[in-house]
Order: C-alpha cells, then structure tokens, then sequence
C-alpha cells in the first residue's frame, strides 16, 4: 500500500499523535467537566411536558440535518470522509452542549438576574441544535484544512459570539428570521469564510489538491447528506413557527413556502448546471438544490403567494450554481486566496443574504406588509431593521471569524498546521486500515 | 484510466454536451418558467394551518420515500449511480411541482368552473408527492437506457395522463385505493413498460449487458433505499387515511395492515429466494421484500383480519420472487422484448394487480363487506368498481406509455439514443471524476 | 478475480447450497406458515383508532433504530456488508413476527385465560420492535460468524425466552425499565455472549482474522447507522413514556434525559479515544458514542437534575471506550476465550448493567425517590428490585443462551459451522457479484 504512506509522514506519528492529545483532547474532556459543573449549577428540566407532540419530531427532523444532513454531505471528498462525519458528530454535540448554556442564559434573562436557572425545553434543545447547524456551515468552510484542535476552538468561541448576534437579531431589532437565513446560514458562512483566511494558506492546498474532489463513490454518499437537508429542510424554517401566537398557521406558512422554494432551488439548479457546464456537475446537484431552503429562512413565516416562494427558490438556486461556478474560482484566484472547501458561501452565505433581502422586500411591499402585519412588530419600519440585521450579522462573524482565526492559528499549542500533503486526508487522525483483502481491488 | 475512456466516446463530447442543454437543459428551465406563471395566476395557500399535526410527519415520510427511497434503491447499478439518485431527485422535483397544478386544477374542479384558483394544503403535496412516486417507478424501467432529455419528457407527458387516470378511479369509479396498488404502482409500472419497449432496443443492451448489474458496494446504497421504502410504507398507505370521516381509525387500519403485510412479504421473499436459488440474491431482497406494501395499498383502509394482511403480503413476496427469477427473463426473451431494469413489474406491476384484485376480493365477501360498508360506497358493486378501476388503470398506462415511448423514441432533438456501450453508465452525462489516488486502488 | 475463490470452496457449492434451503430456508418458511395459522387463530386488530397520533411516529422511529440503525452499523465489516444488512432485515422481521403473538399473549393474559385473542395495537408494535432490537445485539456478538441457519434458530428460540425475562421484569417486579437498559440491552448482549462461545470456536477466526476488520468505505457506511441509532435514541428510550399516567411528562422526561446522556457519551467517547490510543479510533466513534442512550434505558422517564443525566452518559461513554480498548481483547485472550464481533458487551452490556445500577441508585437516593414516588410503585423496597430485574436478566441471558447456543452448534442439520476462511465473508451465502469493469479498479 505504498502511495498511501506517503502521507502518514513521522511528522504525524508519535509526537504529533501527542499532540492529538494536548489539543483537542483535553480541550473536549474540558469541555464536558466545564459542561458537568455548569449543567449542575444552572439547569433543569422543565416542569411540566414541554409539548412533545407539538415540537419533537421537529427537533428530529433538525437533528437529521445537522447530523446526518451537514455530516453526510461533507462526506464527498475522497480520502476524508471519516472525519467529515466523525468530527461532524462530535463538534455538533459539543457545540449543542454548550449552545444551550448559551442560549438559554441569555434568552431566559440570566445574565440581567431575571432567572437563577436555565429552564431546558424543546425549544431551547432546537435552538442549540441550530446552532450546531451554524458552526457545521463554517466547519464545511476549513474542511479537510484545520485540524481537529483548531476546529474544536474555532467552534467553542463561536458559540458566545453566535448568541451575541442572535440577541440582537431577535431581541434588539426584531428582526424576522425565523429559519436563519441571516442568523443562521449568512452568520455561520461568513465567520467560518473568516476563519478560513488563516488556515492552511500554503500555495497547493487549495481546489488544486489533488485530495480535494470526489469519487463517484463519495458522490453518493454525499447525496445521502443533500437529500436529508432537501426534504427536511421544511422542518428547520418551521421548527419554531408556533411560537408566536400559540397557533401553527404559521407553522403551515413556514412549510410550504419552504417545500416550494425547494421544489424550485432543485429544478433550477438542474436548469443551471446544464447551462453552465453542458453536463451535470455533482457538486451543483449535492448544493445548489438547497439554496432555496436557505434564501426562504427569514421570510418563511409570512403568508406569500406561492409564485413568490418559487421565485426566491429559483433565484437562490441560480445564485449558488453560478457561486460555485464563477464565484468560488474568483474568490480562491484574487487577492483574498480564499478558500472555500464545500463552498459555503455559494450554500449559505449568498443565498443567506438573499434570504436576508428578500424579507426587507417582502415587509416593505405594501400588499405584503398588509397581509402580514402581526408577524412584522416593527412597522413600516420592519424591512429596514431586517436589513440591519443582515448587516450586523455578516460583520459580526467577519469580525470574530477573523480574530478567531488568528488565534487558532497563531497560539499556544492548537497554531500546529497540517502540511498540504496532509490535507484533506483521514490518515493523520484515524487508525490506518489494513489492505483490502477485497478480490475486485487486488491483482 | 483507459478501460472508462471507452464509454467517453467524442459522440457524447462537444456536440452531444449540447444536446443536454439543448433536451433536458431547456425542458427543464421551461418548465420552471412555466410554473412560476402558473402559480402566479392559479395558486394560493390554505388561508388556516393545513393540519400541521395531522398530516405533516406522512407528508415527510412520504418524501423521504420518494426522493430517498427510490433514489437510493435504483443506486445499484455499477456504474450509474449519480444518474440514479440525482435524476431520481430533479424528476421528481418537476412532477411534484406540475401534479400539484394538475391534480389541484381536477380535483377542486377548476376546469368545471367550481373555483378559480388552486388551493394548496398538505394532503394536495401528499397527493403531488404520490404522482412523484408513480413517476419513479416508471423512471425504474428505462433506468440506465433512457437519456436525461427523454426521461424528462416522459415524466412531463405522464402528469396529466396520471391525473386523468386518478379522476376515473377516485372521481367517477369510487374505487378503494388509499395506497395506490392501482392508481400508483400498477400506473406506474405499466406507463413504464410501454416507455421501454421504445427506448435503446438494440441487441446487447439488456440484462446481459456488463455494466447491467451491481457491486457489494453499490448492493449496500440500493439497501439504504430499501429498509427506508420498508419502514415508511405504512406511512404510504396511510398518508391520506384520515380523509375519509375526519377520524383516524382508518389510518390506523393503513398502518397496521400494512407492517403486517411487510412483515410477511419480508419474511416470504427471503423464504422463496432461498428455495429458486440456493442462496440469498441481493435483487430479491432489494424489491420483493417490499411486494406487501404495493399489494396492500387497495385495501389498506378496509377493517381486516390480520391474517389476510400477512396472507396478501406473503403472497406478493412470492410472487415478486418468481416474477424476478423467472418472469423478467422470460418477457426480455420473449417476442416481447422487454427490457426492465429495475425490475418494476415484479416489484409494483403485479403486486399492484394482486392489489387490485385483493380490494375486489375482500370487498366481495360478505363478512368483509359487511365490517367496511362505510368505506365501499358502491355497495355490492364495489368489487366490479375495483375491477373496473384496475382494467382502465392498466389500459391508459399501457396506451400512454406506448404513445409517449414513440415521441420519446422518434420526434425531434429528444429521439436521440445512447450507444449501447454507453447504457448505464455515468459517464455521458455527469464531470468526469479524477482517478482515485487512494493507494487500497492503486498499484 | 482470483484473490475470491479461495473463499468459495467446493463446501459451500453444491450441496451446502442445499444445505441453506434446508436450514434456513425451510425455517423461515416454517416460521411464516406458523405465523399464518397462529395470526388467523389468535389475533385482531385495535377496534380503534389505536392512538396514532401519539405513538406512531416513536414506532416509526424505533423501527429506524432497529433497521436501519442496527442494519448499517453492523456494516463495517469489509466483506460482510451484505450479510450484516440483509439478515439484519430478515431476521427483525422473523422475531417482530413472533413478538406480536408471544408479547401479545403473556401482556394480555392469554396464557391465564383472561382473554381468548391478542389485540394489536401500537404498543405492542413498538414492544415487538424493541424484541427485534434485543436480538439485533445478539446478532452483533456472533456476527461474520453464525450461519444464518444458527442465526434464526437461535432468535426464533430467543422469543420465548425474552418473553418470559419481560414478564418477570416488569409484571412481577415492577421494575423501571421504560427504555429497557436491562431487559433488552443486558438481556440481548449477554445471550449473544453465551451463544457466542458455541459458535466458531477453531483458531483464528477472532479479532486477528483478516476479514474481520472495516475499510474506510465500509466505516462510512455503519455511520449511518451510528447516526441514526444516535439521533432517534430518545424515541427509543421514550416511545412507551407516556403509558403510566396517560400524560406525555413522562415522556418529556425520557426524551430530555436521553438527549443529555447521549450529548455527553459523545463528547465523552471522543474524549477518551483520543486519551486511549492518540488518534480517533472508529470502533470507538460507531459505537461508545452511543453507550449514554443504553444507560440511561433504566432511568429514562424519572424527574432527574440534567447533571445527572449528563454524568450517566459521560460514564457510559468512558465504560464502553474502555471496554473496547481493554475489556475485549483481555476476554478474548482469557480462558473464556470469548469473541464479540461488533462488541456488543461494551456498548450492550456493561451500559446496560451501568443503566440498571443507575436506576439503583436514582430510586435509593432520597431526594430523587420523592420526586420520583409516583413511578417506584415499590417504594423503598425500589432499589432492590431493580437490582433483582438485572440479576435475573443477566443470569437468565446468560443460561438461554448457553442453552441454546449448545443447540444451534450441536444438534442436526443446523449444527454445520462455517471453516475459518468463510468467516466474515458473504461469499458463501450471497451471489458472486461479476468483477468490477470500472476503470479505477481495473489495471
């Protein structure tokens, strides 16, 4: 098995092994011990059944996503998909564990004295999931580039930075985005993009290594991850769409305008993969097809005709295939080298920002501002703070993304980086495989 | 990597890449164009929540049915699964997306004047999203023969004559049908069959052809697609079970005779491949073990003992098992010629005529006829109805098929065929992948 | 394809072909005749509408778990995939089958007259799935290693015997056992433990065997059962929660404590594989991750601080890496000489017997107790009882299946044992798949 040592250099071996240890090791065991006495002095359960049939097959559904959903999807490069799915795993349970610290102590008023304790709820467990959504969208960002001890730091001080921006977005402005296009998607795209700007910047370790791409065989179970996000999708804009007025008419709303821009954000990236490339391309099909789920997060509890839906669908899945396909090429060229593994900014961050304006013009719209005059606390004024929203939202996480970034890759123990040849490869972090013994493989 | 470089013939470089564009690509965008004004004109939301909780968890399962379950049981081909579960994904999208258009414009009556617009709930979703897995079934015969252009034409062309065939069965033959033994599966795998008599008839190009077949690995994606479709049929079946009277005794009818018909036709189709071959056979497994499902879904409503649910789910196991091993080769030798991919005759051809004929049995004895009077609104007549329901079902597939499968095969830029060493293969319509580096291939 | 014929020797060609139609075949025929008769005889379905909004989506759930969940993880095998999913399929339809009648007839009084038939309804559905998971475990232990005669005597005759525990369990003991960390975790991994040592005992056919090992492809897909078991857990551990009281707290309960004990085994396992061995060890991650839900089976549905929960899945997550890292290869090296293919003591086991001193514990202490009086219905006797539910259970296990496994490897036709080659390979029982023509194998 000769090609494949050449990656596991003694530089991974032995000290570096140690170094498994001292980063992300004792960073996670601290975790769970910080998470232990924390939980012990902070929490408890709600009292009473916390609605169960009204929201738990949405916490499932969401917990899909981020799980199966994000972790699968990342599953596409070729030599590394035991940690796309594996660190998927762990980083969302961490992220989750502390996100309802976070969340709660924040939404329940803990920090001004309101409250003593963190009640844990339904909601608040699919808040944290979303979360655990957000930091997985600027996990795909580094993908295969940081190492486990950068991505854990990375997402813990995510996690205090993501409940500052979603308090104002919610509490503060009001704004409407009840399925993240703003908070969730454009915010984890955008600090992740930050982050990314400091990892693994050595020329060759971009789309040009030859580890970064797929086989037909990753493709697939890539679809695995496309397909869960696509028809639950619907569940995450709608989620917590019960929540304002004790109803789930909103909840209908949420749904099916979600199903439709889905229906079209599929059908118009096919269109547009064709277009673009004259063949369909794998990496339009396993994204591009869920822009429209994002683009419709923040207006997904409006009542809209159904043309309206489709329509932000269709834009949002053009905008991706043409992201991916012009964009993400531009960005990795220019002065910026950015990189982008999973193209999270054609995924979330474009598409989350046109979800972003497309809720500033549904609230401004006369007719539609009518019809939805309940949802949109703020008036006539609704459509300029979603706007703010959006805006403080993106330079938030450029901000953090960016001081974080120079952190994990400048301090302490965690700056450790991969070398190109180590990128976008399992070997260095899990057990080496024996030969397949498989008869179709030997020879 | 010279033995794929044969199936990249220059035919389907340049000039061919364009004929994608120029079929499917443009299809494709009109009919998005089509329905965004559509929608506009004709569509709007249910004003009140749609039955959130009574109906959405169906409509998800149904979904995952549909998008993942097909899409991941038609991965078995060697070669060919990124065509099988991404165009399982785009068709699927543009039937649900024009049934919702059509089966709403028939069901609430718009062409007879009743209403002007189009009404969208959750069970006309459900309802699209059954058309969807009618459509795939059909997809199931042609599969790896027809190209993306022809394919697409097929399933636009099928959405009326679907919708048309519903209105017979449910509209003017009252017939039982909750989970579309008839209307579904025997529609579907008849239109298709009658599509395949037309499509890339060369010699060669059958079962024997080298790339017609599956690997462990792709064995084991098809199976992802199986226990999915398995366990979710009972959601199939009982999507729609509440209609009837607002109560949902009848879904619980749905649910319970449809896993006891699993069961068996789980435990049948393991028996019988044992006994025809000696050893387990991965296509058996993959399809007859969901044979009770199909042939429950007439008579999934009615009050049943349960050993009649075991005993028609035992005997569709059966059946599918012996139309794999002996009926497929037999019609592909035939003067018929028929070539069948997947397999759809076996799996919802005849499991769905055994349906039929199930529902018109149980409808006809007097115990069972007496327990279900609600439901059978025919009377004595029913069991004709049902007959009725299933011979016109048969007939309208069978002839739209064959008139589709001509234009698909003869008329204009669509009637382009693949070359047969092009059959079942990837590599035509989707980027070529880079050669795996991973060193367990290499040498 | 040389390297393969060594594993299909003449043996398994010709009459032990035959050998697979009169073991398994003729008893899974058998096993479905009976079922007939005995279904016909003995059972009806609920007369009403069986509360689907309550429970079926926790059945759909389970049957996941049980299916899928179960099904893909065992997956991991490199040559054995086809095996692990398919008979994982067959073999939980088989047991549900006979659940439904033997769960039936003892919950129902059947056996002391007090009813003539079984009526069936979502609960004992569900019950006979979590039957299914039970001896899924079991299968885990002799997996790659059993023929699937052996396997299906050895669960059919499982039934009875899980059957009686269950009574004694719940019935005589009114012990807490809501998500069944005893009598189906402990109860299933200590059976397949007994049967175990009577199955493929020669030399060579342990841990060293060279098929008995993963590929980084095979490691991908028994994620997905990881995934799922991981994420659907609190459906597992909550599907009955609402039985005692007719209000969903209970359940609430269940879901809550489950979803923190698995938030910490996870972060815990990943702790502590990196402490164990420097690196992320896949066997850790598929597996230990889980190890939180198993325990917290037992204490699911009591009123507990979330802390507790928390430390329970850290515990259980801590166990389970050990038991992998040291537990099994001491075994297997003992005197015991014990082989444990999936390592189901260390994620069934020892968890579960975890669990069931955890519940112990939780219904000793005195503050807990209070809070919890309603549900310890023995009172301060509680802790004994729990402690007499596991006893049992482990003792009972571990003599069935003793028993049993004497039979399975001794008596008549079944007694055949596969040679050490054919261990892990699903050669012997599956079709030859032709060799593959794709060019990245090929040379």
């Amino acid at each position: 098995m000769a090609p494949v040592s050449d990656t596991e250099q003694p530089l991974l071996h032995g000290h570096e092994a140690w170094k498994l240890r001292s980063t992300f090791g004792s960073t996670i065991a601290g975790v769970l011990c910080a998470a232990l006495i924390s939980y012990a002095a902070f929490t408890e359960l709600a009292a009473e059944e916390a609605h169960v049939a009204h929201y738990y097959q949405f916490l499932i559904h969401v917990l899909l996503m981020v799980f199966v959903g994000f972790g699968f999807l990342m599953t596409f490069l070729r030599k590394y998909a035991l940690s796309a799915v594996g660190l998927n795993f762990a980083l969302s349970a961490v992220v989750m564990l502390l996100a309802v610290l976070a969340l709660g102590a924040v939404q329940q008023g803990l920090l001004e004295g309101k409250k003593a304790v963190i009640t844990i709820d339904l909601p608040l467990l699919i808040d944290a999931a979303f979360a655990a959504g957000s930091a997985m969208i600027s996990f795909g960002a580094v993908l295969g580039r940081a190492t486990p001890g950068q991505l854990l730091w990375m997402l813990v001080l995510m996690v205090p930075l993501y409940t500052a921006n979603q308090y104002f977005v919610f509490d503060k402005f009001k704004a409407l985005d009840i399925g993240g296009s703003i908070s969730i998607h454009a915010f984890g795209a955008y600090y992740g993009l930050a982050v990314s700007r400091w990892i693994a910047t050595a020329p060759g370790g971009g789309t040009g290594h030859p580890k970064n791409g797929a086989t037909p065989a990753t493709d697939v179970t890539a679809m695995i991850g496309t397909l869960f996000l696509w028809i639950l999708w619907p569940s995450f804009n709608g989620a917590l769409g019960a929540t304002p007025h004790g109803t789930d008419v909103w909840q209908w709303h949420c749904i099916a305008n979600t199903i439709l821009a889905l229906l079209a954000s599929c059908v118009a990236a096919f269109a547009a993969t064709v277009f673009f490339t004259g063949r369909f391309d794998m990496v339009h099909v396993q994204n591009a097809t869920l822009a429209g789920g994002v683009a419709m997060g923040s207006s997904a509890s409006l009542r809209l005709p159904p043309a309206a839906s489709l329509a932000v669908g269709a834009l949002a899945g053009l905008l991706s295939v043409t992201g991916y396909a012009l964009a993400t090429p531009a960005l990795e060229g220019s002065g910026l080298a950015l990189r982008d593994t999973c193209g999270v900014h054609n995924l979330h961050g474009m598409p989350g920002v046109l979800g972003g304006l497309a809720s500033a013009l549904f609230t401004w719209l006369p007719q539609l501002a009518a019809a939805n005059a309940e949802l949109a606390v703020r008036g006539a004024a609704q459509p300029l703070w979603q706007l703010a929203a959006l805006g403080v939202t993106v330079a938030s996480a450029l901000v953090g993304g960016t001081v974080v970034g120079w952190l994990v890759s400048s301090v302490g123990v965690v700056k450790q980086e991969l070398a190109t040849e180590q990128l976008y490869d399992d070997a260095p972090f899990w057990g080496a495989h024996e030969e397949e013994s498989d008869g179709t493989h030997t020879h």
